[in-house]
């Protein structure tokens, strides 16, 4: 297992956190939905991008002296504005990471390495992408005093990931889920590209998502309708596909009709390397700005 | 002084938090840069539209038994989503309430009222328009045992107000402060219409924004880069209009040469009483779906 780390060893007695699917009822979930997550370290930031309603997230640990930070999902065409905001706060901006290979927006993150001396580039291994660092379920990516775990989420993609922040009583709490598109609120990334699976989606929302404390906050890597936040208790209660059995969840997934993606053909390439700029051949109708 | 409540009276030892001004430094402002408010009793949605790129602010006071919520700055449009979330998350809607009279998008307050019973409208009194409760600077709007304060900010239009959560020990910390247009992350309102003016303007901002904690969150009724919260401190030192003296403000507000605002001759006069279904003559084109 690797372990990211910048600053020196810490360790924090992890405790397990596999509670049961408990029965549909509003009672059971009422103290799930949460206000936002706590820490007087963590610096928390929600950044959008209107095109591809992309959500990228700045996390920094704001009692270290470095402010070691850094960024999931960062987009190309947003890059310098998170710069200018990470640069603002006075963070240091350790790691540019990707929960999969994006088909609808092309990352950040080389671009992100190209401007900033440092930072290091995260994805999966099982994305088969290049990056600084290659990571699997169970590793624990550390910035400052605080970690993101990593949880394999595949389905929408063969190298889906959730990065959760940690458990401990130094970390965030209620614990925070950066579901990429494995868990959208009230819906989920699509299954049939990039070896995308269905069946292999639901298990991992069943068995990595909704096996954590009811009051994680979900924080998706898109939003369709003005959602910014929703947790686990109320995916497990209102998400309108993954409230189905497994079954009926196929069915729903082998019926969407949805269009190619049209920017699938330009991202996915540039993704699995960082983005346009380390591509061989940048196609000219796609260098971004 | 007009106070609402939903529930019986509660007092809390208010202190005033009018801090001066301190010179630009990074060390002197880093603290001002937190994550989130917290308050166990507190649930806080930011709801995005994105056709007007319009935040609408969902809070619930979750302690009290009849979870009491309002929305600030609803849109016709969203009405549907945002009554949704509140049944799903189980809350007891008592407040629709706006910051000010938009010009870029029509209120949901009324068609929110038509919607969902016991619901009131709420603007200030400056504003002209019509509502169920017309507020006033000092008054406070409880919901539960959590309550807002209303700040005059006028100066994007003659009636702004910013809505900041109380001051007290059993208000979120740290403060939350909605500022409508009256200041926008890194920017703030245009002042050439519906009785603004950019003098007033720089003294609401100075006087009723800078002057509350620096830790204080910046919730405002639009972003357009995708930002969705800043701090006070944050805004004191990069606000790249607000950080400039009155005169060097007015220059860029006098200079900004931006379009007439397409929405205005639709939106104004719907929102000064609470939406299009309340006009005694709806504009055929304008009606929202």
């Amino acid at each position: 297992m690797l372990r990211l780390s910048l600053l020196p060893f810490h360790r924090f007695p992890i405790s397990s956190h596999f509670l049961n699917l408990s029965p549909k009822s509003t009672m059971a979930v009422s103290a799930s939905f949460t206000t936002s997550s706590h820490s007087s370290k963590l610096l928390f930031r929600q950044l959008f991008e209107k095109e591809s309603s992309t959500y990228t997230y700045l996390l920094a640990d704001v009692s270290h002296p470095d402010k070691p930070a850094l960024l999931i999902d960062p987009v190309d065409k947003t890059v310098d504005r998170d710069l200018s905001l990470v640069k603002e706060l006075g963070l240091k901006l350790v790691y540019a990471m990707n929960t999969h290979v994006h088909a609808d927006h092309v990352t950040g993150t080389g671009l992100i390495k190209s401007k900033l001396d440092g930072v290091k580039s995260v994805i999966s291994r099982a994305s088969k992408s290049k990056a600084d660092h290659l990571i699997e379920a169970g590793d624990k990516i550390y910035f400052g005093d605080m970690f993101l775990e990593v949880r394999a989420t595949p389905g929408h993609t063969l190298g889906c990931v959730t990065y959760v922040t940690g458990d401990g009583p130094n970390q965030p709490q209620p614990r925070m889920a950066f579901t990429g598109d494995a868990l959208l609120i009230r819906g989920c990334g699509r299954t049939d590209f990039q070896g995308g699976s269905s069946d292999q989606l639901y298990e991992s929302v069943h068995s990595q998502i909704f096996t954590l404390p009811k009051d994680t906050l979900i924080y998706p890597a898109h939003d369709y309708k003005g959602f910014t936040v929703s947790t686990v208790g109320e995916e497990m209660l209102y998400n309108p596909r993954l409230t189905k059995n497994k079954e009926g969840f196929e069915d729903i997934m082998k019926n969407l009709k949805l269009a190619y993606p049209k920017m699938i053909d330009i991202a996915v390439p540039a993704n699995m390397v960082c983005g346009l700029q380390d591509l061989s051949e940048r196609p000219a109708e796609s260098v971004s700005t």
